[in-house]
């Protein structure tokens, strides 16, 4: 299969022979892309799964570079990091740019739905193929943090530790509502289209959208006010558009649709029990972190999860810049990782090292 | 000319010979469709304007009904009210949907740009000639509430009193990009199209957009939270289709675009000074309105406008139903505008009747 954008070389393939989806969909030679960085102790236990947002790639070097480092929250030298692109991506893992085996043509639009729990399980057979015991922490932002806590939830006994960031444990009615109204193009998801013509306008409109609401009022105040451009365009109209071609550049509009669908679907009470009850039972500390600024998931949300959640610590990254801060605060944010990991590190050694 | 959407039979329409626009074209034969309730007293200075948002109408007692009425803030029994439909739109006053004197085919994506200016200029030809001396007060929310502004800069010396509500004394970068993503659908704005087949998807995709804005998480979480509807999908996703679906039996695209586009050019400062400066040069009483939950026009700017406008008193609508509630919560709404006009009447009676 081809992938939308750029793949980084160092990404790797695993096939999984067969994946059960939540929808009963069986799907068979599941491609999942991956990379990892620095190496697998002989216990095993040294790994650290990053899990990345909606149009991210397995290249969390990239996009999370400020954590990657010696001493960092991400150390090479220390972990076994791994990151692999999700279930209905479009950056090497199987995704609507797939070819169904067999089939002449790729999925497009019929790729069936995919759940958080479905990306996560995918993730699990990655990780175990790798020959991991034991994950030391489990961590990522937005989607990424949805992926987080269904790892505590389904894979209980091999997670040490959990960071959600700038998340959700349900995603609400508001999330939903922006994440619909991205969806709102006709030529978008109701059918085939030609890959030679995707609509491209579109997946523009709809990153032009999200941008809004990743970002916050002060930060585009701040950033472009009223400033013209020489087109004599506002420049914040100059910087949408910029964002919406950007994406088109690197990205599958069926992919959009269906990640944006998992995420809609994303409740981790569901088919478990009431959903205080199921956070309640989550038994890894955890690092919740959410951002000030943030549009789509308000740090309300953020502590209540860290209220239920009964092993968590609750940091607030400060920003101007709204739910992206989880990207653009990478410093701070490695920060408050480093400290919790400190931390666990520390309450481990005085329990004695029963773990 | 037709209107998109339903106009009330009550709808008078003016022809006004010339408008000249801030861009320098000159309009001929402008038709200004309008209601008016109560009667205009000898003195012609019982007048009340009423300023509509970015889809209204003329017919304020049916989208303010809860502001009209004997004893309530628009009293048809000491006031004569005046509504107009703004320049641009599709309610009967001229807008896209027109023919341009002595053409064959409708303006279209050729309508001229609209400034909120221009929209006052117009409706001062109606005020006018329908006798009006003095307004007692002008008054509107969002779009509405710009024309406000500009009434107290463009024509001092008739207004008596103004009550800008949830709105802006310059268009922020904030709503810029929320405007902008709306306008991002390609068969939008770029040329002609078919009549019989409007760009439909693409303003129903732009009302989804805007309902968000619209609206609050706290608002969309009580109504919906993730409740799923008969076919399976969230009841979110139903309400917004909904929305598209009756913005597009009642609007049309191209004034759309041009109204969206009023409000961004919207700057009270433009040509005349600074920002601050040109605010504090008001000399009207006027009644500033905040929505606590406002996404679009958040309360610090409200609380903005009334600390720079000298004779202003500030009130907070509290709901959780965001911009909105200025429609919403009418009957509190009314309330506070009847407070701020005996207030106002006091105030002149102590001043011994000296204007």
């Amino acid at each position: 299969m081809k992938a939308a954008g750029p793949v980084s070389p160092a990404t790797r393939v695993l096939t999984v022979p067969e994946l059960r989806l939540d929808s009963g969909t069986v799907l068979r030679d599941v491609e999942v892309a991956y990379r990892t960085w620095g190496g697998l102790n002989s216990a095993a236990d040294n790994a650290v799964l990053v899990c990345h947002a909606l149009t991210g790639s397995a290249d969390a070097d990239s996009w999370w570079a400020d954590l990657f480092g010696s001493g960092r929250a991400l150390d090479p030298h220390r972990d076994f990091v791994i990151c692999s692109n999700v279930l209905g991506s479009c950056y090497g893992t199987t995704g609507p740019l797939s070819t169904r085996p067999g089939a002449a043509r790729p999925y497009g639009p019929e790729f069936p739905d995919v759940t958080v729990r479905d990306v996560v399980r995918l993730q699990h057979a990655l990780v175990r193929a790798l020959g991991v015991r034991r994950l030391a922490l489990v961590l990522g932002g937005s989607l990424g943090g949805m992926q987080v806590l269904e790892w505590a939830l389904l894979y209980p006994a091999m997670v040490d530790a959990i960071a959600p960031i700038a998340t959700s444990g349900r995603h609400s009615a508001w999330c939903i509502g922006w994440s619909e109204a991205q969806r709102a193009d006709p030529n978008w998801n109701d059918g085939w289209f030609d890959p030679q013509a995707p609509p491209l306008a579109g997946l523009a409109a709809a990153r032009m959208i999200a941008m809004i609401s990743y970002r916050s009022r002060a930060s585009l105040e701040a950033r472009f006010g009223r400033a013209v451009d020489g087109r004599g365009g506002f420049e914040v109209e100059g910087y949408l558009q910029h964002q919406g071609r950007k994406l088109i550049a690197r990205f599958d509009a069926n992919a959009y649709v269906v990640l944006t669908r998992t995420m809609d679907s994303h409740d981790v009470g569901a088919g478990r029990g009431a959903y205080e009850t199921v956070l309640r039972g989550i038994r890894q500390p955890a690092l919740v972190v959410g951002v000030d600024s943030d549009v789509l998931y308000p740090i309300e949300e953020q502590a209540e999860l860290a209220r239920l959640i009964p092993g968590s610590t609750y940091a607030t990254l400060r920003s101007p810049h709204g739910h992206d801060a989880f990207l653009i605060e990478g410093a701070a944010l490695g920060e408050r990782i480093v400290d919790f990991r400190r931390a666990v590190a520390a309450s481990r050694l005085s329990a004695g090292g029963a773990a």
